[in-house]
């Protein structure tokens, strides 16, 4: 099972992929938690080289190049096998994120970055949390964090309300696979929530 | 005018790019010398990236989209600002490289990297010069250099031999715009006789 966690900037992914990570492997999983950009060695060099200097020292399409380079290595090494061993495998963020982060930044670039992640990718995730937040709490969330990785912090308010109404948007476009959590809850409570969604696909496959 | 140097290592393609530069700088152009992988800085870090370390540190889809965003760099911010100011462009490889080197080692890639080509370069050379080598003479040349460079050196005879012949089938497939060179011959008759294809080609131009 592919576990995938969305949402924008400070809604809770990382913080709900680790504590999701953690309660199933205490039921007796064997889960591998990984992230993007990055997740293998590979990635993790072509992660550095996206996130640090310039916000304009790369084009949009060959950003969507970077990032779709390092899925493949992440997906060949990691992520694929883990899979193929039958683990359950828990990414923060995935191909929906650089479906948003592109497509909002240049419209026009959906539709390549489809055709690339059909020709290169072609996988999806078998389940998506999407934490769903208003921009303010996630911005004020996230100005806690300071780091070289800047290049996609600093989009301001506006952005990150497109970026929500564009995430949710996306959960209807690939409906099956989506659940939505209200990530200004509490956190036991969302982890709560995700972990009660997860037993049910697990047990539905089982 | 967008010109290309292809052919084996050793083939002399760096020798005679400059050879050609300067004799077309000397008679009056305005000249753009580069190369691939590279060729601006972001290319040039993603260069670093695809050709230092273990053989087998990326798959060959990886590096496949590792070299095409170095390409759509090199050619966003250096070849397509050149040749809108009216210059000449002599570029040391470009996609037809990497149609060879990937498609050699893992044949049913060639589509890939077509695809990939048309989605995100689009654009052909408008000659390319091909310097035609026996593999033991590029072989023996290319010794002399070592460098960290080393993932695609090691190839030995056998491959050279194939992708001789590779380059020589693709100059067929792309007839219109290849000229065949004999890389055996002294260097100056080599370069004598691309810079009067280079005038020719320019003159039909002009
Ligand atoms: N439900 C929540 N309520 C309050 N704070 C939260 C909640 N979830 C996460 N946080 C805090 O918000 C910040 C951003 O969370 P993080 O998991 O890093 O978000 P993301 O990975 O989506 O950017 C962290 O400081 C985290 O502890
Ligand atoms: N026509 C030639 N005859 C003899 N040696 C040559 C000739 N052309 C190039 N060389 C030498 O062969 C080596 C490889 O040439 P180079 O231009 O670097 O080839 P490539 O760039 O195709 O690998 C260099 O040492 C160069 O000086
Ligand atoms: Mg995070
Ligand atoms: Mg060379």
């Amino acid at each position: 099972m592919f576990i995938t966690f969305e949402g924008i900037d400070g809604s809770g992914k990382s913080t709900q992929a680790r504590l999701l990570a953690e309660a199933l492997t205490a039921e007796g999983h064997d889960v591998v938690l990984t992230r993007e950009p990055g997740g293998s060695p590979g990635a993790e060099e072509i992660r550095r080289l996206v996130l640090e200097g310039d916000p304009d020292r790369w084009s949009a399409e060959t950003e969507i190049l970077l990032f779709t380079a390092a899925r493949r290595d992440h997906l060949e090494r990691t992520i694929a096998p883990a899979l193929a061993a039958g683990k359950i495998v828990i990414c923060d963020r995935f191909a929906d994120s650089t479906r948003m982060y592109q497509g909002l930044s240049r419209g026009d670039l959906r539709g390549l970055v489809d055709q690339l992640h059909g020709l290169m990718i072609g996988r999806e995730p078998d389940l998506t949390f999407l934490i769903d937040l208003p921009p303010e709490v996630g911005l004020a969330r996230a100005k806690g964090r300071q780091g070289k990785e800047e290049r996609f912090e600093d989009f301001g308010l506006d952005l990150q309300v497109r970026m929500r109404a564009g995430f949710l948007a996306l959960a209807r476009e690939f409906a099956p696979r989506f659940r939505i959590f209200d990530g200004a809850a509490p956190k036991e409570e969302v982890s709560a929530a995700i972990l009660a969604t997860a037993r049910t696909a697990l047990g539905a496959r089982a």
